[in-house]
């Protein structure tokens, strides 16, 4: 067993009967979806919000009841993965380019759980490059003053050399910053730039780790 | 003469041989871009950096040499119209939808001038129901927080009643607040907010206000 599938079964004793859960995006919440799916089949009853359409084309698949964001009120627990994330619960998520969505359905849950592999553990954030979400139009003006700040920016792109393009019609700049200092000034620094739609920084913004070895154990941290 | 009319065509002595000009959208940005069109038409040289698709018609349609704003470093100055604006020069702009593309077109210009009719001078910002550029992934959310607030927001439809979606592929909260005692406080929680792409608050991104009366004159305010 891989530590992200240790992790994403793990993660399935957070869920009880009736609850509305968020279902995150990559690689280790790809586990936790075919565990939950196996429940699901034999009958067990929970309601699913996804946070993109990779994960509403796996629920879809496996048969997992889905509804958006909009039709649900509240999320009772959301389960994602995460890039990094360091000894204060803070994270860099977007890897996937799932950020946007991702952090509107954290926003909206009671508890978040991220579940990792060992990799994503680190004393500070930065060495995952920060993925930044940006409008299209006039996106190299952003970037130029990313550039100016020493934040160097990379436009994300696809196989064949385009733009990637993300659900909610945007780009992605990630910067390659190596250590982020100050995660809470760069995040409001971020936030306040026009063209910006959203950024990979999740501070505060998870109660519980779950984090999976190569031996299949789970360490959990828990937010102090 | 109209007011709107009167102060479009004073913005052409804002113009000179060469420049590359931002070109805002709405019915006052009309008359500015139909002068324009014609001195263009004479054989004067310039670019423009539209601000909506419905700019980019007109400019079409009137021959003026465009350009977009990715491809331009840097602009000169940009005309644009506004829906409110305050003894300080702050302004609520997005009354058309387009305050996304306008924003970016703003912040890339080394000046910016505002022709307006007299209707949209005030003392303080408000009245005018403020635009909020939302995701439409999760929109309800962001729309529950803003009525616990208190700031009284409402979708902007069509005339169909189907949503209205700006050229970013988003919708649009309007605040109906009548006043707004701290714009920059506003401002800053907004930037703050998941899912909120942009804001109509305009503070400190105007040079100069040309406001234009029903006999012709046009009365200019600029920045102390």
């Amino acid at each position: 067993m891989n530590g992200k599938k240790a992790a994403g079964i793990k993660a399935l004793d957070e869920i009880r009967e009736g609850m509305t859960i968020g279902l995150g995006t990559g690689s280790t919440v790809y586990f936790f979806l075919e565990a939950l799916a196996e429940k699901v089949a034999a009958g067990f009853t929970i309601t699913g919000v996804a946070t993109s359409q990779q994960t509403i084309d796996l629920a879809k698949k496996w048969k997992i009841p889905m509804r958006t964001l909009n039709e649900v009120s509240t999320i009772d627990v959301t389960i994602d993965g995460a890039d990094e994330f360091d000894p204060q619960l803070n994270g860099i998520k977007g890897g996937g380019g799932a950020l946007l969505f991702e952090k509107l359905v954290a926003k909206s849950s009671k508890k978040r759980i991220w579940i990792v592999d060992e990799r994503k553990k680190v004393e500070q954030l930065g060495r995952f490059p920060l993925p930044v979400e940006v409008v299209p139009f006039g996106w190299k003006h952003v970037e130029s003053f990313l550039v100016n700040k020493g934040y160097n920016p990379k436009l994300r792109l696809t196989a064949d050399e385009r733009p990637y393009v993300t659900d909610a019609h945007h780009y992605i700049l990630d910067l390659h910053l190596q250590t982020i200092s100050d995660p809470e000034a760069l995040a409001n620094e971020l936030d306040h730039l026009t063209g910006v739609v959203e950024h990979g920084l999740f501070l505060g913004m998870t109660e519980k780790v779950l984090v999976g070895a190569p031996n299949g154990t789970v360490e959990t941290f828990e937010k102090k």
